[in-house]
């Protein structure tokens, strides 16, 4: 391991003018004499000076794009004008050599779908790189925001014998032989006879669970990769994604958007501050992309401009039958440009039409709150008006919903009634209902998407370009 | 949601003779007049004392262990000597009862049997909030112990096509109807129709991608849920639990035993300075338990003390070829007291072996290392003896295993050959072998088993109940 990280020499002064030794990737080799070598510590490479006239051929020929090597010499200010500081090598090591002729990563700009054929490889480009320690650097200012404010994570099960949430379709979970299932008196699969002794999928959600924690431990907040089988193939969906879900007692739908608009800022602010240098290279390559698109088509604010926006700024927060009437009254609903045009109180908002709340009316990111209950989930808090829900969510611009939320009916005969509108066997949720029975008290959560919050702190506009190794209707490479 | 926590209250004094308004759930009322309130922010409870006489008998009457309440007056010294500050109460409101004669967590000693069977109201117990409270924190001390030593957290993939690593058997992820699934022309179930156009499995590791991640950004670690779909019913085996694994470039065998060692003490320290109150609940728990043992049964350090004492002492390391000369000669082997004799060098070692060198022969964490490569995986780094690989394992004090680790083969032609000694095709493994085609390097890590880790930190002895909704053979329940 290295003792010391390029990383670390780069944004110190203590390592002037002493010995290292660093082993690290060669990012590029110039004039036989400049090594760039980057150990995974960050962005920016050491810039290594070797002295080619005492250096063995042999050597000399295995620095390519790709070798693993390491390098011991001192570090000097450089005189070069991209850094402060460079390594003057005395001696160098090729610990794996890497073939120019068949690497797939050349020191040339590949295309992203390239890339996610090559997963294993691609962190080893500046984009993907700067990508994933952005991706890291957001999951611990998530458990860092939740732990100062005195949250417990809990963790919710992955593989669940409950369909009662009814967020999507879900995988099933079996271990039966499917060539030769057992079948029952009734000529159905014998999932008594499966692993579970039941039916079992994987999770599209940690809610109720979290929801049982909250009701004993205060503030619990759920942290872990969640599942749908729908077959959409966007660059909006994933199969397997990670999603963040806190669940508080005693909080209504007021102090719920309060969370998750701090909680939002919080996170969003601690990148900026410590991921400065990929956030600029990311901004950068935003920049020379967009410059592909027509005018009309471009970004108005750069990479880190929209994010100080929404740091900044504060949410717009408005009831659903408000952002109804500005749809139905605005100019794209009037002349039929959107695709769903608004009618009629009730219906759900489309990407078009958040789009157009964020983007086009208040150009900041929205919550709108008090949905039609008609459209919203069985578990929420039914209002005093019997028509609409305290649901929430969060609109970003370029992204859309980034944040859905509610308060939770905790009345347990509102409960009942609704689970048996919807048509839920109130006893496959008898835990949930004990929760209602025995010091039911005001509770809210929300559910954020990690990949969509990375990809707003990115840029990057393929969802499947933010996580490692992405799952989607007929990919699970790697 | 509680702007001040009863955990803030009860430690601090600022909030003294100050008026607040706390919700929280009752754990007892004595003598109509003394409210143990807690909010799940901690152990403690808040006393707060009511004014009977001017109070509502109605709201007397509904306060009884498990009603959710809000209270609000002011915080003044207690003349107790049980807490220095208490409420007095000005106002009281129920905000959920919690019918005495029905309510399954009575203020009385549950089992642990009858708890798990109401695992969503378990953590209302002060057992079981101390032990959700310390896996909360152990999971945060890991993020910081990462994040503080530079490494990238990494989400590797929970569907995988691959079952190369071969830990363990694995549950199948389908879309397919099973009763009419597709067949191909060979008369197999045809998974190209599946909805991944594969086979597709839950994961039991993220080391092989997570070496790919190491081997582009240096030092990152995956924590996510692993399965394992073996039929063992034991207290120590769940089918869905949770899995730390590090992977280092340029970190060798012994790197990786020092990273694992100070990485385990970091992590238990935290928990001594962050949870003691946690901890001396679960300490008396275990004294009290224990007491029901015979003597010679017993433990001879209380929980804090096995704590204290991994934390300050160093780990033992000795060779597998040292241990199994250690358990030869030792006296339950020559007695013949060992279920499995130790006669022939290249035994795997049990249970029994590992707990007889760490509690008897050296009372102390027992790192082993360089294992016999046939009990081995075929990843783990072939020593110059041919005959033993860099592989190490950790064992702790009550628990056996902690961590299973290895320096990884790095050399191309040695791991193409144990590939294919192991029998996997190696075309499944071609982004695994490129790694060691393109810039290879030495590197290594570990994976913890997150509940076995639990489990020691409080004291439980059945790994069901140190996760919240355990996932065991015939039991989805939750």
């Amino acid at each position: 391991m290295n003792e010391v990280s390029i990383n670390d020499i780069l944004h110190s002064n203590k390592f002037l003018d002493k010995k290292v030794s660093i082993s690290g990737w060669v990012k590029t080799f110039r004039a036989n004499r400049f090594i760039a070598l980057n150990d995974g510590s960050g962005l920016d490479n050491l810039q290594c000076v070797i002295d080619f006239e005492n250096t063995d051929d042999e050597i000399l020929k295995s620095i390519s794009t790709g070798a693993a090597i390491n390098v011991s010499g001192s570090l000097v200010s450089s005189q070069g004008s991209q850094q402060n500081v460079e390594l003057k090598v005395d001696s160098c090591k090729i610990l794996g050599d890497c073939n120019p002729e068949t690497y797939p990563i050349q020191p040339k700009k590949h295309s992203f779908e390239f890339l996610r054929e090559n997963a294993h490889l691609r962190t080893r480009t500046n984009t993907f790189g700067a990508v994933m320690r952005i991706r890291s650097n957001l999951s611990f200012a998530i458990h860092d925001y939740f732990k100062n404010n005195g949250f417990y994570y809990v963790h919710t099960p992955i593989i669940t014998a409950s369909d009662a949430e009814g967020a999507g379709e879900q995988f099933r979970v079996s271990t039966l032989d499917m060539k030769n299932p057992p079948i029952d008196d009734n000529g159905k699969i014998d999932f008594k006879k499966d692993f579970f002794g039941k039916e079992t999928n994987l999770t599209v959600s940690g809610q109720l669970e979290a929801e049982a924690y909250a009701m004993s431990m205060g503030k619990v907040y759920t942290f872990g990769p969640t599942f749908r089988a729908e077959n959409s193939n966007t660059s909006r969906h994933l199969s397997e994604f990670w999603m963040i879900e806190p669940e508080v007692a005693f909080m209504d739908i007021n102090g719920n958007m309060k969370l998750a608009e701090g909680f939002l800022k919080y996170i969003l602010s601690y990148i900026v501050k410590n991921n400065i240098e990929d956030l600029k290279f990311l901004e950068n390559r935003l920049i020379v992309e967009e410059k592909q698109k027509p005018q009309n088509e471009r970004g108005e604010l750069t990479l880190i401009e929209k994010l100080k926006f929404v740091i900044e700024n504060e949410f717009k927060i408005i009831t659903y039958t408000e952002a109804f009437e500005i749809l139905r009254n605005c100019k794209p609903n009037k002349k039929k440009k959107f695709k769903y045009l608004i009618d009629d109180w009730g219906t759900d908002l489309q990407s078009e039409h958040e789009r157009f709340l964020v983007e086009k009316e208040f150009k900041c990111p929205v919550i709108i709150y008090n949905y039609p209950a008609k459209i919203k989930s069985f578990y929420m808090r039914l209002n005093d008006d019997k028509k609409t829900v305290r649901a929430m969510d969060i609109l970003f611009p370029g992204i859309g919903e980034i944040v859905g939320g509610s308060e939770r009916e905790e009345r347990l005969d509102v409960l009942l009634k609704r689970i048996k509108k919807v048509g839920i066997d109130e006893k496959e949720l008898w835990w949930y209902t004990d929760l209602r029975k025995y010091g039911t008290a005001v509770h809210s959560g929300f559910g954020l998407g990690f990949e969509r919050l990375v990809m707003f702190a990115t840029g990057m506009s393929n969802i499947r370009d933010v996580i490692p190794f992405p799952r989607t209707p007929q990919n699970a490479e790697f």
